[in-house]
């Protein structure tokens, strides 16, 4: 079997969502609830954020998890040294290489990118942390721009590369293409892949990047993060079920209710109805022609079992909708 | 240039969403809107359902859209014969073909659905509307059993098949597949395409149809529809716009928010922060690294134009995160 590893950014790029502000307590609440769900990673921001950051990591590492706890750092010499300072697991490096964001972003070249990176790659390495460095942009980067720079930082001992959708432009194909011939060409490297929702395809093609060869996929609670966000933890666990069940055997798919609930109830607002599994009305049956058949057999129009989840089914024969289609 | 049209069922599928209870009133203002738009199909339900669901047909009906109207029917005589005595353009008959529906939802064998749909088909073509016929489950259903029915409405003289997975358990790569297969094997008539999200693929599903030949997509206002619902507007509206724009050439954009935020009003709910386009912080940047840069130029980190959908882009400057990575 392949091994998948899951990281959250609840607390990263979920933190980048508009409505998001954590208290301390609510950060460590958060992480207990992703831990005893199962996910690999937790990424948390660079401790340069803030003074205020910097002690939420400390208390998160301190909490001695099964999950890895992994900060997002920028190839900045001060920032990696801050990460090394704390008790994280590795460090999450990241770079700009299409050139949207070299022009407006970092003003870097190509070249300038592998150059800031390598001696950080090798520091991190020496100081026995995990390190991987990830291509921001990925999808709208030249592919012997982002080549050069993955050769240079895989020779350089990173363990994994990443190939963010930062705004959230490629389609599940393109997907498969970039992350297949990535795979290739780096066998002995993970991959991860970190999806944005601007076109509505960020679990779709988190999947498709683990079909074609990723073992890490990025994902927050509900699908938090800037603008309409990444990937949700439910999107993907619902995938994982149907297609991959496997792959979930070591974890407690009693914990994802209640992590996005409490969530939810942190952002001060409802769980939007179009969650996979955790929606309010993800098990809810309401046309007449369904909750017949719902009735006889919840297969009909089922294919999660809400009792894996922890949760209840609710057929909806109450309501002026019960006549519909409900004749023959 | 391909043709494609989108068909809305918010009055149909939306109304099978656990909280929807439009007024007659909403009714005609969401179909106003969604003409104004400038989509092709505007899907009702049965006129059998109720009697106030058959006003509300003919009221919809009676305002002369350019939008064609269209009634959800089972295949049974004395709905379609309801249907035909209002002025709906055509009808959307559907039949349930998988196993489970079959067993558990209406009973009949493979045989006795051909054998039910032809003649209704031909005489809705006699009656000179518009029919098309939807194999429910279409996903589950055995491929022998599929082509069976499809071979034998095709030869009735349908205009158009419908392929909906029903339960969300196809995969993108899944619909390439079957789509293509189905659009091979029937040049003469138009194919549809209606996808569930439960497992969160619903717009990667809906674009990877369109991609493998079909030439309607079903979608609702904000995707609203059983359970966790089906492909939102606006999300297979920001597929379009950046992969098809020319398709989108007769749409007016600007209806598209105004549209999202009056249903989303009906239902008293916030437009979801997930929604391609229109979230409320779809184009809203947080993050330091992110504002810096898109205020220096949007397309930093926009693939969408807000302005061509009438709204305006946010920087969020002003918060506890305007540090974060807002040094280098
Ligand atoms: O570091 C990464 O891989 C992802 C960074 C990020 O949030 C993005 O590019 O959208
Ligand atoms: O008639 C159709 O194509 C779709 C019916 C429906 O809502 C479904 O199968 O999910
Ligand atoms: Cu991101
Ligand atoms: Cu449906």
């Amino acid at each position: 079997m392949r091994s998948l590893a899951i990281l959250d950014s609840t607390l990263r790029e979920g933190e980048q969502f508009i409505k998001t502000f954590f208290t301390l307590e609510q950060r460590v609440m958060i992480v207990r609830l992703l831990d005893r769900l199962g996910v690999t990673f937790i990424e948390v921001p660079s401790p340069v954020s803030s003074p205020e950051t910097r002690e939420a990591i400390e208390a998160i590492c301190a909490l001695n998890l099964r999950s890895h706890v992994v900060a997002h750092v920028r190839c900045v010499e001060a920032d990696v040294q801050a990460a090394l300072d704390t008790g994280v697991y590795g460090l999450n490096l990241f770079f700009g290489t299409s050139n949207e964001l070299r022009s407006y972003s970092h003003g870097r070249k190509i070249e300038q990118i592998a150059h800031d990176a390598v001696p950080l790659i090798r520091r991190i390495r020496e100081a026995g942390r995990y390190v991987r460095f990830s291509a921001e942009d990925a999808f709208r980067s030249d592919l012997v721009d982002l080549l050069t720079v993955f050769d240079a930082v895989v020779d350089a001992g990173v363990e994994r590369i990443g190939l963010p959708d930062t705004v959230g432009i490629a389609t599940p194909r393109q997907v498969d293409r970039l992350v297949s011939l990535i795979a290739n060409r780096y066998p002995n490297v993970g991959i991860e892949f970190h999806g944005h929702n601007d076109t509505g395809c960020a679990i779709a093609n988190t999947i498709s990047a683990f079909e074609a060869g990723a073992d890490c996929l990025d994902v927050t609670v509900m699908g938090i993060g800037e603008r309409n966000g990444i990937a949700s933890l439910s999107g993907i666990i619902s995938q994982l079920y149907i297609h991959y069940p496997d792959l979930l055997a070591a974890y407690d798919l009693t914990q994802l209710v209640e992590l996005d609930q409490y969530v939810a109830d942190c952002l001060n607002i409802n769980i939007p109805y179009n969650m996979p599994i955790t929606a309010p009305s993800a098990f809810t049956h309401r046309a007449g022609v369904h909750t017949k058949a719902v009735l006889r057999n919840p297969h009909a129009y089922e294919i999660l079992n809400p009792t894996d989840f922890g949760v209840v089914r609710h057929v909806d024969v109450g309501s002026r909708f019960t006549g519909r289609y409900a004749v023959g």
